[in-house]
């Protein structure tokens, strides 16, 4: 393989094919991509931060990195340990309703025998305000917040994730502050076969910390629809979910070091942590395969470029941003030329969102052009480009995030159907060869 | 109200309308059928038969129709209470891997403890021969047989779904023969966000019952995969359903006495029990509000046909069909003169399905013009029109079932994705509105 590799090198001039072309004609010839994350999910599976998925991930892709012949180590990173328990509702009036729902990461469990109030719904924070604690007080505030389906499908999903998603945040503490005994959200997604979407929450200190949980779509429609009624709706919600102490785990950090400037790093990373619902096949299973199979490639393709390039898998994306948190604190201060995350998925490349300056965007473009083979010669300049090399991107890190195609993205997001079968290897390959050239590029 | 339907009806011979068309009319312009289903699945909810919501049904559709003015009676059924348990499932071997199944209807329980065993993959009947005891004793066997996708695409998705459902209904039995412990199957349906169906199976007296249940098709599509690899794949399952004593239901039967030949029945029906897993809206909720809203509107309308047209609401379709079979063995001497059943779901009407020979129905299609303002004067001719009306059809009367567009039928068929908000108004109003305007026709 290394032998036709170096064929393919050097009829380069020949072709007039940049090294970046190359590299992206290989991987979408030789693509290891999805048996990587087919190895991610159907063999290790969920991975959420603490648990013995998660632990498996750092040591099967540190082996991986190992026998690729790429120096690899991983980065002690000391994260939580969320557990879910059984999760089971029911409206008792005015019918008995079965309720799907799953608890926020992060929540609280209810007292064991269950929390059954009335319920209120919301559409908003000001809505708290003006019922205040009168009426709010001892109820399940239900935040009824559907994804903006318009903005969906106008392929600005992450822009109506981004407004939704406030709810499964900071619902809870905001709920509690007026009394409310719980909190369930409608989803945030788009799309339900009476699917629950969890996600993290953030419990404000100052407040008493309330169990909150996101009921499926049509489960928030039922309830919209009685209250709209005005029937009386009680609800019983009983939650399990656990903090177990804190665990150690670690980032895994691989390097194809530069051959002229070494202190020079271009970060390429993703997170290695999933939800606990699935194997985490779109979130972040894609991004791994992608960040992996782009140094296997580099390695076996004999490629050095002039900067280094670093590959980071995070721990703990999903409920504490450890990874990405501990990465900062330990290499802040070494030169990061450029960091790239992908986060989104793996369907078809459209391109990247950067936190560039439109003059060093303009510059750069000039030589991105070989990305044009896989769609991702566009940039869209953004305030961040990906929750674990933000640190990097606010120490002013010119930063990337790859953008596969969102329409589906929040269908399957933080749901028991993120799954291999939601990835076609097509598309992931030429994710990972549009990050490879991006790479390439940068480090060159 | 009363006074408006006469000046309409009037008003039919200047403006060259029908009774049907004006029916149809009046259907689309003042529609409850909504209202009717939203009663049927947010105020009473899933209706598995034997359970309180079926029992709920009876009473609320027996009273709908009295309060209309509607003679109406209760024929007494003796029905199966099976109620579904826990349902886990996970495979321990080659990963730990959470498995997402549902158990079929009628399926026996595991032992307490469950049944850990391996996965033997078939694909047909054929196959257990094949394989025989040797390979099959002691195992789960797992039926991997999708829905056909290019059918479901045609237009075709009941065809389809006879097709695959073959292993739901008879796999338990034929896979005992050969000494399995327990079976799966592939999830009959056509969409899934991890989403399994139930449905219902048949014991073969002569084999031992072993328990059944349907994983998802994500789940199935894993398991295929790690056998594809040779892997050796175990699965832990437990079911813990119950067959509780038999309990005494009913036929809720309506009747709009014929003018002219009363003793003359079209008979319009569909089923009140739905699956336990949601609250049937699809499933048959959406024909109990077709046919109980044909009823309201005649009555509103004051409108008296030449012959009877009796609406029937059937008990226990889904896992043993005794009301069919009840509602044949007391009034199967009776003349009918047509039988229409609508059991296929709430959405836009295409047409209908009809034992009618050629000649007969070359003959009705030139009365059935009307039906044509709610694209249902479209008639094809298959051996059977709807399971309920199956033994009046066996009996050579002609029967008829309601198309709705099938294409999204199995997305939610069997799952708890069966609400009211598949349904959408507009369109259920137009299916009522075929029905009515189809029954009207036969029976004048």
């Amino acid at each position: 393989m290394k032998m036709l590799a170096g064929l393919l090198l050097l009829a380069v001039p020949v072709f007039g094919q940049s090294t970046a072309g190359t590299i992206i004609a290989r991987e979408l010839q030789t693509s290891r991509s999805y048996e990587i994350l087919s190895h991610i999910t159907d063999d290790i599976g969920a991975r959420l931060t603490g648990s013995k998925g998660a632990a498996l991930a750092v040591r099967w892709t540190t082996r991986q990195f190992r026998e690729w012949g790429i120096p690899v180590s991983n980065e002690a990173v000391k994260v939580p340990h969320w557990v879910r328990g059984r999760e089971e509702a029911r409206l008792v009036s005015p019918a008995n309703q079965n309720i799907v729902l799953t608890a926020i990461g992060g929540s609280v469990a209810t007292p064991p025998s269950g929390i059954t109030a009335d319920v209120i719904e919301v559409d908003s924070f000001d809505d708290l305000k003006t019922l205040g604690t009168a009426k709010l007080r001892g109820t399940i505030v239900f935040y009824n917040n559907p994804m903006d389906m318009e903005l969906v499908r106008s392929h600005r999903a992450f822009e109506a994730y981004r407004i939704a998603v406030a709810f499964r945040g900071a619902g809870a503490s905001r709920a509690a502050e007026y009394g409310a005994k719980a909190i369930v959200i409608r989803s945030v997604g788009s799309a339900s076969l009476r699917t629950p979407h969890t996600g993290a929450l953030r419990y404000d200190p100052k407040q008493p910390k309330i169990p909150a949980a996101a009921m499926t779509a049509e489960d928030a429609m039922l309830v919209h629809r009685l209250l709209a009624r005005g029937k009386h709706v009680r609800m019983h919600m009983l939650l399990t979910p656990k903090t177990l102490p804190e665990v150690d785990s670690a980032n895994v950090i691989a390097e194809i070091r530069g051959s002229e400037k070494p202190e020079e790093i271009v970060l390429i990373g993703a997170h290695l942590d999933s939800w606990d619902l699935a194997t985490g096949a779109i979130d972040d299973g894609s991004g791994v395969a992608m960040v992996m199979e782009t140094m296997r490639l580099l390695k076996e393709m004999n490629l050095r470029p002039r900067r280094t390039i670093r590959a980071v898998l995070f721990m703990n994306e999903e409920n504490g941003l450890r990874g990405g948190l501990q990465y900062a604190k330990e290499h802040g201060n070494e030169t990061h030329v450029a960091a790239i995350e992908t986060d989104a998925g793996g369907a078809a490349p459209t391109g990247f969102t950067t936190t560039l300056k439109a003059d060093a965007l303009t510059a750069l473009e000039e030589r991105t052009k070989p990305l044009a083979a896989v769609s991702s010669n566009r940039f869209e300049i953004a305030e961040e480009a990906g929750a674990d090399i933000d640190p990097l991107t606010t120490k002013g890190v010119p930063s990337f995030g790859l953008v596969p195609e969102p329409l589906h993205y929040f269908d399957y997001h933080h749901t028991n159907a993120d799954t291999l079968d939601k990835v076609d290897p097509k598309e992931l390959a030429q994710d990972t060869a549009a990050i490879a050239g991006l790479a390439w590029i940068l480090a060159e």
